[in-house]
């Protein structure tokens, strides 16, 4: 397997992927899996993930993102969408899950509830949807690194109307709202932004010592 | 090299560190490498990293911090930084970088230049700095992800006072907001949190097919 370093330089924001090529099921479970086993604050459950397989719906939203392209060409397109609505249902379910995970009782629980339900009920709902969006950032990172180190090309984009999306998705009636989109599959032979050398901000630039 | 979803089981939120074990400069250097080499929306800077080294000073955060012992214990402490006033000249900076990097005109990334001083100038300071952790919390995940493929433990932290970490590392003057932090090391034979079941959702909660 490819060292992370190297799958990190291998990997960009591809412009054009290959029609031809698909990824299988297993490759596309892989990635799903690495997303749901990415961290989030309390381990709580605060996005979604839709995997948008209907082509007609994938031409809308292209629509909805200035026509780019690989929303409809890639082999597979993901959205991450928040939960505009969490709370202690979410809460409770969670901790359910706790309980039926490890074996203890929800009553032994209680204690970390109250924790989460004091911290997620101290924000208001437009906080909760930028906290999620954060959990689902951590998410597409790993997912974006799990791409790469199987030379699975990726485009993470925030370049989309998300009120459309939302709109075209059906999103608001299952009370999520949409943060940031992933085209997966593999680039085009041709797209010349695979050559492009990558600008990153040197060491120096990013690291501050203390 | 440990598969990633393999990985991603093995990695817990450490809870407990072992004050006698020490990640060696190479690992942290990977470490810092792969938040360098994380991707950015356009391939904007929009964040730092800080390492802090100073024993005092990590004992402070930790005060600051509801004296969650990992700041203090892990062998080493790391805080994301988003920028407070990005603005036109970070893009500038970068657009010198691009010019360099790929060995292009300064004149020729003029459209590109615009386009990022569009979006980054059609949010307020607040929206930049919700933008940038954002973006931090990608280089979040991938660090999590790459510290689990080598077998080091870390642990992301929200639960800290964000006031009063920028004090202590004096950020604001640097215009810094500090977002999300995390410890890394190596666990504790007697963390008993290692051996706790992993609790996520399940792929049909995770999911939705459109």
């Amino acid at each position: 397997m490819t060292n992370i370093i190297d799958a990190l330089h291998w990997r960009y924001a591809t412009k054009t992927y290959d029609l031809t090529k698909k990824l299988d099921s297993t490759q596309v479970d892989m990635l799903i899996e690495s997303v749901r086993l990415s961290p989030a604050s309390f381990g709580l459950s605060t996005y979604k993930l839709i995997h948008v397989k209907n082509t007609e719906t994938r031409e809308k939203l292209k629509a909805a993102a200035w026509g780019q392209t690989q929303i409809s060409d890639a082999s597979d397109f993901l959205v991450f969408a928040a939960k505009t609505n969490l709370g202690e249902a979410d809460i409770n379910e969670f901790i359910n899950d706790v309980s039926e995970t490890r074996n203890v009782p929800v009553e032994s629980l209680t204690g970390y509830a109250d924790m989460i339900k004091g911290s997620v009920g101290s924000r208001s709902s437009e906080e909760n949807i930028v906290w999620a969006a954060k959990q689902a950032y951590i998410g597409l990172g790993i997912l974006l690194t799990a791409a790469a180190l199987e030379k699975i090309d990726a485009t993470p984009m925030e370049g989309f109307d998300s009120a459309q999306f939302d709109e075209i998705l059906g999103l608001s009636a299952l009370n999520l709202k949409s943060i940031v989109v992933v085209a997966i599959g593999y680039r085009s032979e041709n797209d010349t932004y695979s050559s492009l050398a990558k600008v990153r901000q040197s060491k120096q630039n990013l690291m501050i010592e203390k």
